[in-house]
């Protein structure tokens, strides 16, 4: 697979990973290892007010691969994302952060003012801003305009493992972004995360359904191989849908038979 | 993943491929080490009526872990089809049998009634059928019922690769089967092959796919993961989709933001 | 709308009716006249052991525009079928019969192979049948050599509501009959017949979803209204779905804003 | 069906129209007379620019039963927005405004950020507006905060007529607004409105489908039986699928071949 580049980072894997839900921080460590991934992101909470989990969450994430992708989660405005991003920024070491802001609480759908005017300003103060955001194909190109790093679209709601339900949205932001394309939140399934691949998305964050499974590093090994596959079957192009239901046989139909 | 038996022959992969519609035998040989298949159907036509065709195509073929699995891709009744069979035993030195008679020469929909009196009659005359079937689900319990060794389920029209538009129906299949479902015809992405073997499928087959892939080389390893993401899931349980909207999220929904 | 003709009836309604599962006859009888059918089946049993209960659901039926249509529910094989069809035909003094063979007491699948014997046998004693099948586009076009008058495909199980689960095959088998294509089984919901009469069926069979609903008599209107606006749409032609997503716009690009 | 009030008008039709694309404007009064539609948007250009052409449009469309909605088509910013509504307002002599913004001419995607912005301004300037967007839930709720009267969010790119391919969104659109949703762009065929009506939208907008239709007036009266179809399904409840394959089925499994 051909590796992608986010700002000025190279990355092999296109398997990006959450440490939410886990039963343990081992058997996070464990997955995400097992899952190649070399960008994960922690929530705030964790890395600020909680020192003891925070040490033992960030000890389990110290493997010379893996970067860490602060998120804001939990925020409801710019004004407070700005806030914990700077937070992050000091606690982490590191530019780098997902921003995510979500007034509702139920389906913590992304708010698109808020988070257009809060990629805008932490650009300007130094940060790589990856925003989680609607599968909203302008919303995309203006975030791509004022400098984030690259988009995550979400494809279905937080949590739900229903897939690419948004997935026409998201063959046209693909189609017109400059920027890496990331489909965040609703991916559920390893041939979900293939489907992404396929459609030309840059790389899939996967955190739910590794964290709940009933071996989360098995699952985690799956979804590598998934998301390797629908990559390597992008690459080579191809994969639009025959658009009849005319068969073509892959089998000769042979006249062997009129021997009889 | 856990090993398929069918009959008496153990299966590590799960993939299955055909042999039809690649550029070459060379390009076919590499594209089939390449899926790493142990089960490779092959159309009667080639190994009884071309000799030179054949050699060749046996000779590539000629590999300690491939089986071969011979096809009457052609036939279009149960006479036809039992002495087709005999042919490719005889030529083959196998027992093992794909049986397909579809007399529809524009989508080579397969013929029920044809195929379960050929099936019948091929198990008493010593074959293991592998017969290719429509995803009806009382037709596959016929099947099993007269000794079929497996059923072969159509996703959709051959060469078609609109994946699996006939999931509700696979899905009762496999919740009834005692005996491997492979799912055959219609699987034109990784993605697709990953879901069959989510939902439950034992194995898949794949040929245009692969065949008409820019690099099949490629493709069949990109098929090869997609399979082992699947079952590696499919493994787990679990894999039932979230029934409503509401989103859990794998990030913590922090207070800390109180502290401001 | 176009009339229908089956054999030698015009129909002016293509939404066809059952009997079951309503609270009251007196209900069942004002969902019928409200959804203008004018071929209601009706399951043998009714119509052949209990006489009260049988009296009673005939005077219900009894208006001039409704055409009865006994069905073989219950009946394993073909040969009960048969027995049960010459029942039907003295009691009901018609040669009209909703053939289904379905042994299987989960999903109440139709056995094609039953199917296919008992249709053939059922024309040569004078039947007009009108199989329920699977939507196997192989057997409806068997089923149509030996003489039925219609076929029944299933669009999901029966009772599920999930709707026309088998577009892909329907849409096979519409293009390909010669005779009328009826879908029964799995349509629940008015958008569902809609779209079955988009794609060309000629007619719908509606039962659960009328006898199920909190208002029989207006879901029987919703349904009545749903299947001419499909038929209406269909009859122009032109329903193909545009196959990019690049829009064309219906309000006019303008430059007046130039002369801000 | 129950009425729909959207600001202080009452709506006996659920199904509102545009007037591009008719090829002329003889043919278009016809469809709107035959839809019933008591809603129906006008581009501004017509209504400013070319006053011959303008005085024709709406002779055709001066019936007591129609009310004009000016929209903003071809306007890329608010301030274009804000400038259009004036134009409009001043020249139909109504508050009334269906608010389009979109930047982009591929896909005619409207832009949330301008939106908001906008709907904010005109709300304070005595519009009654009603704008067109993205089906981002949260995007909603803002443009419900800020005093809109009712939202229009997209069901798949205009023109597309690919129907309700953000039904995930719609779902939550509907469930979380206090004002009427009213699905507008994408849908082209009187399934995906009944469709729309079925998972609780207050009505749909609907241009092209009838523009192009070879007889635009029959169509006409396709979507206004399925919108009616639709909405008084609506009105029973219990419309959710069946969540899993069991059959239940309409016609009695009977014993009565046990007398056989």
């Amino acid at each position: 697979n051909q590796s992608l580049k986010i700002a000025d980072k190279i990355f092999s894997s296109r398997l990006f990973t959450g440490t939410g839900k886990f039963s343990s921080t081992k058997v996070m460590e464990e997955a995400i290892l097992a899952s190649g991934s070399e960008l994960v992101t922690v929530a705030l909470k964790r890395v600020t007010h909680q020192q003891a989990e925070n040490d033992q969450l960030l000890a389990h994430l110290n493997h010379s691969h893996i970067n860490l992708l602060p998120n804001t989660s939990g925020v409801r405005t710019a004004k407070e994302a700005i806030y914990a991003a700077e937070l992050a920024r000091e606690a982490l070491e590191t530019n780098w952060l997902k921003l995510e802001i979500h007034p509702d609480p139920k389906y913590l759908m992304p708010d698109p003012i808020e988070t257009l005017t809060a990629a805008a300003e932490l650009v300007k103060l130094g940060f790589t801003v990856l925003p989680y955001c609607h599968a909203d194909p302008v919303l995309c190109k203006r975030l791509e305009e004022v400098g984030v790093a690259a988009v995550m679209p979400l494809g279905a709601p937080i949590g739900s493992n229903q897939g690419l339900t948004t997935l026409t949205m998201l063959e046209i932001i693909i189609q017109q972004s400059t920027i890496p394309v990331i489909i965040d939140a609703g991916i559920g399934k390893p041939s979900q995360a293939a489907q992404a691949m396929e459609i030309g998305a840059d790389a899939v964050l996967i955190n739910t359904a590794l964290a709940i499974a009933n071996d989360p590093k098995a699952m985690a090994l799956a979804f590598k191989q998934a998301v390797e596959a629908g990559r390597l079957a992008y690459e080579q192009g191809g994969l639009a849908p025959v658009s009849n239901h005319h068969a073509v046989a892959s089998s000769p139909l042979t006249s062997f038979l009129n021997t009889i």
